[in-house]
C-alpha cells in the first residue's frame, strides 16, 4: 500500500525543520545542550507535584480521571481569567500553548491571508500556521522588539511573543507596545500576543500586555499563557484568552481535535497554583536562570571573536548569536555538534535571512557547564571564522 | 471589533450539534444520564493511580515533567507496539483517540474526498473530519456491523469502529472483517480501524482486528486505540498505529498541534500498564457494565412499548434504540430531560435517517438507576405515542 500518494495536498507545505534535526542529539552522553528550549530540570517542584497529585486523587480523583468539557475545568478556568482580569467565559484551558496557536490558525487563516510576523519568529507558529498556505509578512525587528513602523495596513493577523521573545530573546518597548494597540484597532488588524517567557523577567519592570492596552476581550488581542515554563512542560496545560465569538469557534474545533485537555492535568495545576507553588517556583527560577544568562553572556564577551554578535535578553531562555557573513550558523551547529556542543541554527526561525545565527539556550545548563559550552563554541568559531578568511583551497597554494 | 468577519471560510463546516447541548444537563442534580460515553466513576483505580503517580515522580519526576519527543514516550510506544505485534517505529501516542483521528484527517482528506462511514458513526469523527470538507458516502449497517457489500470503489478512506460501535453497540462480523480487508487491498482504499472498547467484551470471543487480517503496518489500515476505557479518559493517552510514511506525517502535524502528549501521563500509562492494573481492571469493568447491560436490556425488554427495537451489544457501552416512525428522538430526549432523565437523539451520529433514534449509554449508572430510568423514559414514549396517535387537535375535537 503506498499511502504517500494519498496525502491531503496540506501536507505539501509541511517542512522538516533542521532544529528538530539538531534536538535528535540532545540526549547524547556528555552533550553540552543549548539547543532546546528546556526549562531546569532540577528546579522542577516535584516533591509540591507529589503532594499535588495525592490531594487531587484523593479529594477530586473521580472528576479528574473522568472526561470533561472542552472549555476546560471551571475553577481553572475562574484562576486564569482573575489572573488575567477577564470572565471564565473569555477563557479556554488547551494541551499546552502550542495548541491555542494551532487552534487559532484553524479558525482565523485561509490560504492566501497576510499573516505578520516578527523576523526572526518562533518556528512551530511558522510550522503550524504554514499549512493553511498564508503569506507570512515578515516584519524586522531590532533590540526594543518588533518595530511597529514596519507594519503594512492590509495585515489580518500578526504573532507576536512580546516577552524575551524566542528566538531572540528581545522585548517589546513600552512606548511599542501603545503604538501596536492602536495600529491594530485601527486597521481591524488581529494580535496574537503569545507569551509563555514572561514572568521570568530578570531585570527591569513588568510591561502591561498589548492585549491589556488595547481593551483586554474587548479589544483585537488574543492571550495566549502556559505553565510550560513556571510548573512544568510535561503537564501540557495552557489557556487561550480571547472575544467570545472566537472562542466559541475554538471551543469547537478543540473538541473535534481532542475532546478536551487531561482533566488530571488541570487539576494538579489548580491544586499547585491554589497552594501558591507559583509564589516561590518563579522567584527561584527567576534568580536561577539570571545567573545563567549573566554566566553566558560573560562567557561569550570573555571567549567570542570581535565581530560575532549576540542579543541581551532581560529574562526568558534565550538568546541569538550573530556571526560574521562568511559564517554559515547550521555549519557551525554541526561542527560544535562533533564536539558534544548542541546549538541550533536560528536560519528556520527567520523568513529572510538569518543564515549566519545561532539560537542559543540558557535555562537548561548548569553555570558551569555554559562557561565551558561556550568557551568550546568560541574556539569553533574562531577556527571557522581562520579558514574562511583564508580558505583552505587558497592557503594551501 | 468584530472576530466573525475573520473566520477561516472552514469553519463555515463547523456544526453546533445538538448532543452537545444536551450532554450539558448530565451534571444538573438527581440527573439519570444515559447520555454521555462516561465510564463507571466508582471503579476508576484511583489507589492504583495514586501509587503510580507517586512512583513517576519519584523514579522518573525529571523525565515526566520535561518537554518530550513528539512521537511519545519511548517505552510506551514499544508497550503499545508489543501488544499490537508491530514496530514502536509504527507507533504514535495522541492526545486521545480523537487526536488520532484528527491527525489522520488533516493528513489524508482533501476537499470533495470520498470517505465512506457506518451510517450511523461516531459523531466527533463526523465533526473532525467535516472541516475538510469530503464527501462523506453512507455505508449501510445491520446487528452484523457494516455491510461491506454495500461498499463501492472509489472511496479514499473508510472510517470503522469494528467493536460494540458508537452508537449502535454493533460488532463487525469475522466473516466481513475478511471481506473488508480483501475489499480495501483490491481497491487501495485505507481504512481507518478505530477500536476503543474492544477490551470491554461480555460475551462471545474476540475477532481478529480488520488491522491484523489486512497485513497490520504494511496493509492499508491504520489502527486507533486509547487508555480512555480501561484506565481513565482524564488521561489522554490514545496512539495510532500506521505505515512509517503516513506517522511521519502526522508526527509533524502533532509536533506543531501540541507539540507531545503529556510526558507525565504517558508515564502514569505505562507504569499501570506494568503494574499489570489493566489484567484485573478489565475484568473488573467487564464484570460491571455487562450487569449493567443485562439490566438495560432486560428493562427496556418489561418497559418499552411493542414497536421500540434496540440493539444488543456484545460489549462497549451503548445501544441504540428505534421509536417508531412517528417519534422523534429529540422530542423524546427533550421530555425526558424534563424528567431528569438524559438520552441523546440518535439523529446527529447519521448521515441518512435516524431521526427516530436515542442513543443509550450503559456504563455510567448503576442497576438500580438504569431500572428507574427506562422505566420513566418508557412511560414518556408510550404517552408521545399515545398523542402521536390520537394527536390532541383531533382528540379534543
Amino acid at each position: 500500500m503506498n499511502w504517500s500518494q494519498h496525502f491531503a495536498d496540506a501536507t505539501a507545505n509541511l517542512r522538516r525543520n533542521t532544529v528538530r534535526e539538531f534536538l535528535k542529539y540532545a540526549k547524547r552522553r556528555g552533550m553540552i545542550s543549548f539547543g532546546g528550549g528546556l526549562p531546569a530540570p532540577e528546579l522542577f517542584p516535584i516533591a509540591e507535584f507529589e503532594k499535588a497529585s495525592e490531594a487531587v486523587l484523593r479529594c477530586a480523583g473521580v472528576k479528574a480521571l473522568q472526561y470533561g468539557e472542552s472549555e476546560g475545568v471551571a475553577e481553572l478556568r475562574q484562576w486564569v481569567a482573575a489572573d488575567a482580569g477577564v470572565a471564565a467565559e473569555n477563557v479556554l484551558i488547551t494541551s499546552g500553548a502550542q495548541q491555542a496557536l494551532d487552534l487559532l490558525g484553524r479558525v482565523l487563516i485561509n490560504k492566501g491571508d497576510s499573516v505578520a510576523v516578527e523576523n526572526p519568529t518562533y518556528l512551530a507558529l511558522l510550522s503550524s500556521w504554514r499549512v493553511h498556505g498564508p503569506n507570512f509578512a515578515a516584519v524586522r525587528s531590532d533590540a526594543d522588539g518588533l518595530c511597529v513602523d514596519g507594519l503594512r495596513p492590509g495585515a489580518k493577523l500578526l504573532y507576536l511573543v512580546p516577552n524575551f521573545q524566542n528566538p531572540q530573546g528581545t522585548t517589546l518597548a513600552s512606548e511599542r507596545r501603545a503604538e501596536l494597540a492602536t495600529f491594530a484597532k485601527q486597521n481591524e488588524m488581529i494580535v496574537v500576543e503569545d507569551d509563555p517567557y514572561g514572568d521570568l523577567r530578570y531585570q527591569g519592570e513588568a510591561l502591561p500586555s498589548v492585549f491589556d492596552i488595547a481593551g483586554k476581550a474587548d479589544g483585537p488581542v488574543a492571550r495566549v499563557g502556559t505553565f510550560s515554563k513556571v510548573l512544568a512542560p510535561g503537564l501540557r496545560v495552557g489557556w487561550l484568552i480571547a472575544d467570545r465569538a472566537v472562542l466559541e469557534k475554538v471551543v469547537q474545533v478543540k473538541q473535534s481535535s481532542d475532546l478536551h485537555t487531561s482533566t488530571f492535568n488541570q487539576y494538579l495545576a489548580l491544586e499547585l497554583v491554589t497552594n501558591h507553588v507559583l509564589e516561590t517556583q518563579i522567584p527561584k527560577l527567576c534568580s536561577e536562570y539570571r545567573r545563567r544568562r549573566d554566566v553566558m553572556l560573560e562567557s561569550l564577551t570573555e571567549t567570542m571573536p570581535h565581530l560575532v554578535r549576540w542579543t541581551k535578553p532581560q529574562g526568558g531562555m534565550f538568546l541569538l548569536v550573530t556571526l560574521p557573513r562568511e559564517l554559515k550558523g547550521a555549519e557551525i551547529a554541526r561542527a560544535a555538534l562533533a564536539e558534544n556542543i548542541l546549538v541550533v541554527p536560528g536560519e528556520d526561525f527567520h523568513l529572510i535571512g538569518g543564515e549566519n545565527t545561532l539560537r542559543l539556550n540558557f535555562s537548561n545548563c548548569t553555570s558551569e557547564l555554559i562557561r565551558t559550552g561556550i568557551g568550546r563554541l568560541a574556539r569553533i568559531v574562531r577556527a571557522h571564522l581562520e579558514t574562511a578568511n583564508y580558505p583552505v583551497s587558497f592557503s594551501s597554494v
